[in-house]
């Protein structure tokens, strides 16, 4: 059993962008330490954590859950169709009341973009508020783990070179995953429908190209979700084109680095954004990020408690 | 740790009209006991509650859930639309099933006024049945934690002038907390609009009158919720009108009695029952009455296992 | 406390007709200790189950969580609804997904025939499968809960005639039950709607005959619940003449032999399959297959972890 080198303390965990590279690498530690088995060490009271998932999720969810209750923690889950929320109840009183009743911590995922603002600025809020997923916004601890299985294979983030495939604009992963990456020295490359891409927002952490230009020098090979919810088919989207065009095929795979891997943050489309051969094959992380999320939630939790 | 002085043994907790004020008192000196540390004797074997809660509610269900696991007990989630109820099973056969898998407790919300009297009635059902509100009838859970938060506020309920205000004829708390103040030896007024005040009903408790001829006396300022649900638009409701004939604002919350609080059930109408900054102003015991549903339920709990 | 005779190993229970008759008898013996107060051997890690009905059921569902959280395991209950499933995700993938999450044991009812076999034929599935029902097909679960109903009541199987009434086509526990109780020992009948029983999948384990000559001679009637999702009421389907011509009415009870028990898997159509005050009668085991069901189940999940 590992030692505890050091826990970061944070208040609430809403973006991973204003958390210090040292944090970070201490809170990936820990993440790491909690994979080799640590155990966190029990408190006398009872921890009560709630779930708010205002948006469907499988993973993020149960990740959370399996997180919470490793550690010892109470889980209530909130079921925001049968809530109050129905009778028009704000999020901040739904929050005030799962406060006042003694929750310590909640985990929200909401499709308002920063609707944890309001939360961390009120002085009548005492619980913590561990974000799961807001908006188009961000998915912190999908980044954790992103780096965390990134950081497992290679050891260090100096001189990766990562590519980031997909729907850029409307990933909640791909912002956070290209400023943590380049913070921590790797160097981030974008791929796909290049309508998908801003070049004002993203071209500071680097450039869109063909992904045939890119496929053998990548490291890691980061495919996003298509949304089908937002890409509707009157926008001419056809499956077959996109994994041709942009997706990574059996073909390409072929092509890839010795060594490189293949990450998504699932659910995967198979055959859209990578074969479905792949999903399951050597090159691919996708289940070992699956199985570090829970890990990682691990030190996310313990470090707002 | 206090010492427990005596814990009410009841076999169900459905209203708490029966229930003799020594009964009252005791259970709340029991919640009040669970509030400053006392925890509960634990039990051998594991003891099973189910939550069924047919209508939303974020504040009650969670506060039993939160109580079931401060006492250790196993909780288990009945979710009304996924079960067999939806074959068109009768809440009876549903009930004797949860018994015969051998769940000790079943807390219980349902539209129907009395659901509970074919229950408690069955010589082949033996679990406990904690009434979480029926129909427009009965909320016994939370006059408690009314009461609770009176006395922990002025120690007695001998002579306190409490005004209850709002939809008197179809709130679950208006009959129960009306009877029991004044068993209980205060005195109790109603107000707001006529037509929601059923002269026949409530005037044993005490009279109806206009908010400005008694606000200046009142130790206790208790709002109900306006129920949308209820009062549609057809019916000529406003909610700026509410506030400004009916309800808390500002200006009248300034006229209070030094001393004198402000409650109410939530979810609150913010700006109808009472201007949004009372919500969570110094006068305000709403939080506190979230707070104390949690050590109330656990008293309501043990006295039924 | 008993002492633990031996444990069935399994890896997956999905079906019953592929366990041999000693092992059944063995799940069987286990299921009579659990409900004699046989504790299971605590394990030091935890252990995590996912229940995933994609079908209504309060006994089934209640009854697995209930033996789980006795067997101390943690309880994972995945919502369907607000899962990744209505994103598009497959079942394999779901499954996938909370293998890579650490769940060790998934219950699954789903609407279609033999969901298991392709997932327990994957070779990246380290998870078990413990069947809650699959279309029309099995409901192994239920089938050892009637087998352990009716060893208590008669202490074997051997030369027991067994009445099975009603939808034999459409049920998903007439085969299992026909074909264990048939490898058991027992001799089995049919009886009800000629047109639910089909000649040449059921006559291998008994003859189908009219419920009133029969009656007399059979030492347990097992009925089955009629579908009325399945019947719809243009096939002239009518509750009260079903109940006179197929049913167990008051009349035909009187006639049963003496010590001959009444079974059903519930939930129960009142006075369609028998009388309403049959369902709670001095004949009737029904009551007790719900209990028997929670230590049959923690059987089934010993024999899978």
């Amino acid at each position: 059993m590992p030692i505890v080198k050091s826990i970061v303390k944070l208040k609430h965990f809403t973006t991973i962008e204003n958390i210090s590279n040292e944090e970070i690498l201490t809170l990936l530690d820990r993440a790491h330490e909690f994979k080799a088995g640590a155990s966190w060490e029990p408190r006398k009271k009872q921890i009560f954590t709630s779930n708010l998932f205002f948006e469907n999720s499988t993973r993020t969810h149960n990740s959370f859950i399996i997180a919470e209750r490793k550690l010892g923690l109470e889980v209530l889950e909130f079921d925001a169709v049968g809530s109050s929320l129905s009778k028009g109840e704000t999020l901040y009183d739904t929050i005030l009341t799962l406060d006042a009743l003694g929750v310590d911590v909640c985990v929200i995922r909401h499709s308002q973009d920063q609707y944890y603002d309001e939360l961390i600025q009120s002085p009548n809020l005492h619980l913590a508020i561990v974000n799961g997923g807001d908006g188009s916004g961000q998915h912190p601890s999908q980044c954790l783990l992103d780096l965390m299985t990134i950081q497992e294979e290679f050891g260090t983030f100096e001189g990766l070179k990562i590519l980031i495939v997909g729907d850029i604009d409307h990933s909640r992963v791909a912002r956070s995953n290209a400023q943590m990456l380049t913070r921590l020295g790797a160097k981030v490359y974008f791929s796909g429908p290049e309508e998908w891409y801003s070049e004002e927002e993203f071209s500071e952490f680097g450039p869109h190209m063909q992904i045939d230009n890119l496929l053998g020098e990548m490291d890691v090979v980061m495919l996003l979700r298509v949304q089908h919810e937002r890409h509707t088919e009157d926008e001419g989207f056809i499956k077959e084109n996109y994994h041709q065009t942009f997706g990574l095929t059996l073909e390409r795979a072929k092509r890839m680095k010795s060594g490189a891997i293949i990450m998504h943050p699932a659910p995967v489309n198979r055959d859209v954004e990578l074969a479905d051969q792949l999903v399951e094959g050597s090159q691919s992380r996708i289940v070992k990020q699956m199985q570090n999320g829970v890990y990682a939630r691990m030190a996310i939790l313990e470090a707002v408690l």
